[in-house]
């Protein structure tokens, strides 16, 4: 903020304002205001207040009545609360949510409440006198390298994306659908997860591809699950995405149902090697395209190259997928200590399938810690 | 259109691109041009043609590389679409999702692509002799009144969320917790659901508050579920949302383990006999505001109108909630064949715990037609 020259920054989403006050609304209804000197302020709905109170970490809450009847409209709570703060305040640049693309749900994900221009016009009208920066370079930034207090709430969502991958690796056989095991994954995950470490809301996002047709194009952004039954040789992928408290891990695995061909088996361990030569590159100080490269030349030089026709990883942390680092061809991305990156290499091709193995790596002071390590096999 | 003087509305958010377009893209990054005149054109993500092609109506599709090495920066892609478009024609006035506030998730939720001020660049750079308009109030109004068609995918949403109800109604006992109870619900719902009528994308979002602490304010936006577990006499509360193919149920069933009390047995009647009455006023031509009395004065008559502190209803479809119709005191709203609303009236106060159902109700010729019908009972 010092560099941005922000005397404060105003956030809605529910990934932002985990980050700078560490509560985790449920809808982003709630309002943070951060400024650079002095406490936080954040306006929550009333009804949270229970799961707000004990999460908070400084901001001084201010409640508020939203979604009963005679509250006012939420846009004019948030404007009231803002010239508030305004008035006490002599900010003069405040940096704002404005280009935040992709949002990761919060915990109930059936809706999601973001920014548009509606808000846009209350932050201009509360800080009238201010001048109003799109700060959403800096909020990327603030997120990419995790604090100790941040590495320890990923490794708690990365071992209950484990519980998820255990179910997988078990259930997947010869006439199993991948609606089935999507289904499955899901339900263990939430099941077993809530409560794990004290871990109060989790939820998974599984995807899996069976068969060479749906496997074959499974780096697509999202994928789309269906009810065709696994045959005989048919591989099946796992796409996991899983949140424990905001907190996200990112998982891929494979299997083939009844016994794998012996090309099968040659790109599995092809991806498993490659995978592994991208970890063992990761270190503070090496670029995003060395540690692609890394993997990359290992499936290259099995002659699988024209097969990965993606990057091998990107950050996350606050989100499935974040913009930064980003392990690819021609990266300048630089690592640093406390960054979250995936790893995760892929070879597709028909009749084989698609197949990619990918962890979640933070970046230590001299090397790289797998979160939640869990072994690989295909069948 | 006409109305609003429109010669095009350029959207992206997948809700908006399924009510244009027939098509349900998986994240939003498919970008639908729907002039006044003239054929609809759809920018597409390439990998996702296999999905697109059965479901697009008329627009001619733009098949672009997105998320694979080598691919232009998406907003590049999406401006050169724009501005192929742009030189084609002489549009003048541009509509666009300026404000969606609470956006739908697609199938798979665990991250979404919305529009930012970095989209709206991108309008005004392909656009630059046009007007830009923000659209959202008549985008909002066009899917407010569904065709024929539209009721035909909403009753399959409904029906499929009929499958999580009936697994809740028998899975409620003494010692089942909440999250139980809702991977069990959102598994039965996605291995259920796909597959049934056609369903190709269905998704199941489940709350459920155990007990007089939590159900006694399970009139929250979004409600937690916890691994409290259920005691003798303690309420359960279903909130449902399920999306099929982008076409949403929002439903709520209660059920008491043990043995209900006199007091919950009332307040349940009550409750019944409320929506009965709010659903029998419904027809084309009554107000938002008639329609919640006619359930809110049972309530009242009582003696727990106290203990009804939110609206009776609101519009869904495209979404889990959308602005219009609302069934809310005061409410101006008048109802049209064709609207969808939920009708959810509720008590809560301690210790009996709260209680709601809910059912969508469509509004027909003369009256209404409950969706997806399924019992109500307590225990």
């Amino acid at each position: 903020m010092d560099g941005a020259r922000l005397d404060a920054l105003v956030v809605r989403l529910p990934e932002n304002v985990l980050l700078l006050s560490g509560f985790w609304p449920m809808i982003g209804a709630s309002t943070l205001v951060f400024p650079r000197e002095g406490t936080a302020a954040i306006a929550i709905p009333q009804y949270y207040e229970n799961e707000a109170r004990p999460s908070l970490w400084e901001a001084e809450p201010h409640w508020y009545q939203y979604g009963v009847l005679g509250a006012p409209d939420p846009l004019e709570s948030a404007r009231r609360f803002l010239s508030g703060l305004a008035g006490k305040n002599g900010w003069k640049r405040i940096g704002y949510e404005g280009s935040f693309q992709m949002v990761a749900p919060s915990w109930h994900s059936g809706e999601s409440l973001v920014p548009t221009e509606r808000i846009k016009v209350v932050y201009e009208t509360a800080f009238s006198g201010s001048e109003l920066i799109d700060a959403t370079e800096l909020i990327q930034k603030e997120r990419r390298t995790k604090t100790g207090y941040e590495a320890d709430k990923l490794r708690i969502a990365s071992e209950i994306s484990c519980i998820g991958l255990e179910l997988f690796q078990g259930m997947v056989d010869i006439g199993v659908s991948g609606v089935e095991l999507v289904a499955a994954v899901e339900a263990e995950i939430m099941s077993k997860g809530i409560g794990y470490k004290g871990a109060q809301r989790v939820r998974g996002y599984a995807q899996v591809a069976t068969g060479p047709e749906e496997s074959s194009i499974a780096y697509r952004m999202n994928e789309i699950s269906t009810t065709r039954k696994l045959r005989n040789g048919d591989a099946a992928m796992l796409e996991l995405g899983v949140v424990a408290d905001g907190y996200w891990a990112d998982r891929t695995r494979m299997r083939v149902a009844g016994q794998p061909s012996d090309e099968q088996t040659k790109v599995f361990a092809t991806l498993c090697a490659a995978q592994r030569a991208s970890i063992d590159a990761i270190r503070p100080g090496v670029t995003g395209a060395e540690v692609d490269e890394a993997g990359r030349a290992v499936i290259r030089e099995a002659g699988y190259g024209a097969a990965f026709p993606h990057i091998t990883g990107h950050g996350l942390g606050f989100a499935y997928h974040e913009p930064s680092p980003k392990l690819a061809p021609g990266s300048t991305d630089v690592l640093e200590e406390g960054m979250l990156t995936s790893v995760e290499p892929g070879i597709y091709f028909m009749p084989a399938g698609g197949f990619r193995v990918e962890e979640d790596v933070l970046v230590t002071k001299s090397g790289a810690e797998v979160l939640g390590e869990f072994r690989k096999d295909l069948g």
